[in-house]
């Protein structure tokens, strides 16, 4: 797997963590644009059984339109995700897009610092979770 | 900039487009799990004037589950989005992330037919839109 995401392992269940990461991103100014129930979807749409699974769509709007105003087409690669999820040890995982390897398809310089600052205090919310252990993106 | 979104000039108001956009995303299994009203949010948020653009972020259940099925972080790019925006002429604009670029930046073979797929779709969704004329990514 390409390392593509900042990952983490974290103590709690899957619901106290989802309800830490939504209050840890909008201490930073990250609201939670998007939220996505991959589990209850899949049941919905496609009466599949699938590991518990969120998607959280997060977004700085002061970096957002720093982003969207040096890239017009950016909002196609926004917001930024960060996903929840049972591992199957039964562990909580949260993972965050990394914005930098994200914006490496994005041929626009004035982008770096934009994700440079985003991928930082995204790095941040995610290791001040309890718990959290960053996981090389081996497997 | 790069060529990171399939993307189309259109006939018709912004609104009616999103409107076109929401409906010929359904007619191809696509839901939109995700309506991010980028100019509101800007002025709710940082009280400033931006262009209307919106953000959909579409999924196809069975191709998302396939998708995470053959890669379990996958989901730190979904949904794909559509955005759907006002160019600086006052004209409308539609761009689909091209999910064979997002998957680029994940190294796993097993999603090259998944990503082809959606490519192919996303973008007879937007050429089946009235008036849809392919622009060229060059600016």
């Amino acid at each position: 797997m390409a390392e593509y995401t900042i990952r983490y392992a974290v103590e709690g269940s899957f619901e106290e963590t989802v309800e830490r990461v939504v209050d840890a991103l909008a201490e930073d100014g990250f609201g939670v644009l998007c939220d996505i129930d991959v589990q209850q979807t899949l049941q919905d749409k496609l009466d599949v059984e699938f590991r518990k699974y969120r998607i959280l769509g997060a977004c700085n709007p002061p970096l957002a339109h720093d982003g969207m105003s040096a890239e017009l087409e950016l909002g196609a690669l926004l917001p930024c995700n960060v996903i929840v999820y049972e591992t199957d040890a039964g562990e909580v995982a949260v993972s965050a897009v990394d914005p930098a390897v994200m914006l490496s398809v994005v041929d626009n310089p004035a982008l770096d610092p934009v994700a440079d600052e985003v991928s930082d205090r995204l790095e941040a919310v995610l290791a001040g979770l309890p718990g959290a252990t960053a996981v090389e993106a081996t497997d």
